[in-house]
């Protein structure tokens, strides 16, 4: 059993040491003097870096966002959520061992109360990896010209570094390490700025078990409760939120995925007896890239959700994985394309708002993750909300996750923010825009090129992985005597003989037991060659004419 | 939201190649042909990885300890526990999105279904380490003669690898890798060896949140579930079942831990009226190094409390961090030392057995780590149990863990299974437990030298990171006017004052509101220094002189 004993908080985070470290404010070219996004806030970031001097974090220092964040003056608490909390979570206490770790700070004393291996005891020297300078991302370059980042075991009693192996492959803090705290704290002031003042982050063991984590934070099945969701939702969502005895309820989505007055609706003529669970006090959403249906909620969209939820007062959990998967507008096959943001600062800018950057009230949880936008092995991601919410996610996460790997931790940490900085990041995520991009595009030339477009019609993703086929039942010679269950069983089953896997539309939904309101198939444009992906659609296009009856 | 989708069980796991891949099959020398334990068994597997040849499984691949298993002809099936398990685990449904997976064995077959990331778009070219060669496993050593093991992006299409980037940092399993499964499964077959068929192994993110899975899937508060474990148990396991809506219950202990006439008493004269809760079903134990204690349950005691399990049908939750600190008896002060083991089979045959290991129901589920004995930084453990324990595990990590971190397990791997071998492994495991038995007897020499044996008592541990200090509150002046939770503060602020933390008894006390005892302290070995100790018991005696009234 992992401890979480008083010396497992031996570390201080300090600002003791007057030597400043900062490894990336070179090379850091602010491109304009506003004052909401990309370089200037970077800029901003490193001059608070540069006075606050070395971070002095040692193992399993506590740490938190206020520690990391600017000013937030003139900005609002959130409100607190108690009404809205499971009484699971509103009964965690600190850990008892956790708590006893403040008396550490007491000069000269010794501890034996900690249950923590010494790190003479851990058989790693040294660890290097081969990663890409900015902006030369590809695998070539990186071969070529990649740089061999290493990272030693007593680098920061050694060599004055901020993070080093005895400190990462330690007991650390449920919310991960002071050193990953900071650059994550960082990159959401410059991505979202939550317009109130106590928010904080907490690292997360990725999304997955983030979901689980908030679910059992907000859901009581005493109490009867349920969530709102997308009509079609995350599959693995739905099937993280049954098992603890919560019901699922659908809201009608359509190319920008919910729609308000819709959501209104249900919200406002919600009739516990006959629904069979209390109104839903919570909203599961994917605003980026929806999962299965690739919507994306364009910013007046989000803010008339927000204002619904405000409304009916519902908690937003904002599940945002492909938020940096936004992409370039979509201008149709042999038109020009939109010329790639031209700097960090424009294309922060060219995101959509995210929920937590409009949330006055704090009822927001926004699960954020690394898996699509770097390695999804790492299992590292994390959460922002008010204090309240991350304090108790903190709590369940004590005695849960414990934090993410520390080998994620210290290998993403001397990437992100030793070798690259934030406008190194940025230029990855840029990079990585134009890179889905074309994978989009080459996707949706095979749909051009191979689908019956009397009989499939699709929406070009603005955000993503996913395509979202929508195939007309309607137009189905055996409409009136085969189910669209049937027909999409049929069609698929066609799919797998012709030689292509694509995800049925029934999987998604959120009530199992309403009829299907069409026939839907999702494919992915993540991972095949763009040749593979024209030969996939093909065979797709062939496996819907034959059960179309067309040639 | 990490996805779960067709595509990422693209890998396949077969014995297609017949290329042998058993770059540790050198170097084994076995000193026995007994069939039970240490080498013998390592060449075993050695001869059986040879047959099967290399190990191939790409991204994502399906892999159980079935595949990696020698014979378990002649051994019974374990039982079901559908009756002890509870209702949230019971509904749990595998996940839609990996059951699709199955389509991908066709060949020729191109999917569109999966949202995972390609590889192509990691930013990680090399990952190096530097760590000891066995048995060479000192830092002065490593950092003289140490291995520099390399792990490349694309080694296994390039170089015939097992293991590489592009599958570790992709999504994977929630079992986590085959790789690790092999060399798990393999180390449990070499230290515990199941008596029953049927018994699986499934990685975990290390003990604390396994067991906060393990938990969820027995314990049930709409059926007034509890949960019985030591009088004194580890703090953070009690701050996890709390909240849970669940009752426990300590059964006595004496210097091996759990008493098993106590604990047939508890259970036989049960009243659940009286209790406010169902008999316990469930027993949470650490049998080695016991946390807070300190204490270790002998061969004999073990049996007697499988015995006192089955005749209550109660399952056995084994959590076992400090197995393999285990250490050389006490001798005393100035006595002749045990002679280390001569080998790795005598290392192993000295290791009491444990409860997995004579679990011919399949009522155990244990829960290992590599925190206590590698780093606690991997956040990596796994647990070793029936197919149908595993496998409801198994479901309830795929909608929350998803496994440890790619980058943790693939470290491992290349240390473990390449560098090392289980030889290898093992002789590391015989060192640590020659450190600990430094450590251990030091701290041992400064409390003969330092507290008052009139008044403080304690017994050697043979197991683990604790020694467990009986202060005898009889003897105090103001016993008759102090209550011993006044005496436990007292002594714990001068402690303080004096500069010395340990932790208090009470911590760890399972029915908080039954009254405490005996007063007691618990200090540990493993992190400080043995100066540091020694200065650390004078003060923490000092304490107890000042608050007993003796000079």
């Amino acid at each position: 059993m992992p401890l979480a004993t008083p010396s497992t908080i031996a570390g201080q985070l300090a600002n003791g040491n007057a030597q400043t470290f900062h490894a990336k404010s070179e090379g850091i070219n602010g491109t304009n003097n506003g004052v909401t996004s990309g370089s200037s806030i970077i800029q901003e970031i490193l001059a608070r870096r540069a006075t606050a001097g070395r971070l002095v974090a040692g193992i399993a220092a506590a740490s938190d966002s206020d520690m990391f964040k600017g000013s937030t003056v003139g900005k609002p608490k959130a409100r607190k959520w108690d009404s809205h909390l499971s009484r699971e979570v509103l009964e965690r206490k600190p850990c008892t061992l956790k708590q006893a770790a403040r008396h550490l700070k007491k000069p000269g004393l010794i501890s034996l109360g900690g249950g923590l291996p010494s790190s003479e005891t851990f058989p790693f020297a040294e660890i290097a990896m081969k990663v890409p300078v900015a902006p030369h991302f590809s695998e070539q370059e990186t071969l070529e010209k990649g740089q061999t980042v290493t990272i030693g075991k007593y680098d920061v009693r050694d060599h004055e570094a901020v993070y080093d192996l005895s400190i990462a492959l330690n007991y650390g803090q449920s919310t991960g390490s002071a050193q990953m705290v900071r650059f994550l704290t960082e990159h959401t002031e410059i991505v979202c700025n939550p317009p109130y003042a106590d928010w904080q982050i907490c690292q997360t063991i990725g999304s997955t078990g983030a979901l689980e984590q908030a679910l059992r934070m907000f859901c009581d099945k005493d109490r009867n409760d349920s969530v709102l969701t997308e009509d079609f939702s995350f599959s693995t969502a739905l099937e993280t939120i049954h098992p603890l005895g919560i019901n699922v309820f659908g809201s009608p989505i359509d190319d920008e995925g919910l729609v308000p007055e819709a959501m209104d609706q249900i919200l406002t003529n919600w009739d516990a007896a006959s629904r069979g669970a209390r109104k839903p006090h919570i909203l599961y959403t994917v605003p980026s890239g929806q999962n299965p249906t690739g919507a994306t909620q364009g910013y007046e969209r989000r803010k008339a959700i927000y204002a619904i939820a405000q409304k009916h007062d519902v908690f937003i959990i904002e599940d945002e994985p492909y938020y940096f998967l936004q992409m370039q507008p979509y201008t149709g096959r042999g038109q020009l394309d939109v010329p790639p943001p031209a700097s960090v600062e424009d294309f922060v800018s060219s995101l959509i708002p995210t929920f937590v950057s409009m949330d006055v009230d704090g009822r927001v949880l926004r699960m954020d993750s690394v898996s699509k936008v770097l390695v999804p092995g790492s299992r590292l991601g994390w959460v922002v909300g008010s204090e309240q919410i991350i304090e108790r996610y903190q709590r369940h996460a004590e005695v849960a996750s414990q934090g993410p790997s520390g080998f994620s931790q210290v290998i993403l940490y001397k990437l992100l923010d030793e070798t690259w900085g934030h406008e190194g990041y940025l230029q990855w995520l840029m990079n990585l825009r134009m890179q889905y991009t074309r994978r989009r595009d080459a996707l949706l030339a095979a749909c051009e090129d191979h689908l019956p477009q009397d009989i499939v019609a699709w929406t070009p993703p603005a955000a993503g992985m996913f395509l979202w086929l929508k195939v007309d039942y309607s137009k189905h010679p055996h409409a009136s005597t085969k189910t669209l269950a049937e027909v999409e069983q049929e069609i698929f089953d066609s799919c797998i003989d012709g030689g292509v896997l694509v995800a049925r539309g029934s999987w998604f939904l959120a009530e199992k037991e309403k009829p299907m309101p069409g026939l839907f198939f999702r494919a992915t444009y993540a991972a095949a060659s763009a040749e593979n992906m024209n030969e996939a659609i093909r065979r797709f296009g062939q496996a819907v004419r034959e059960s179309f009856g067309k040639k």
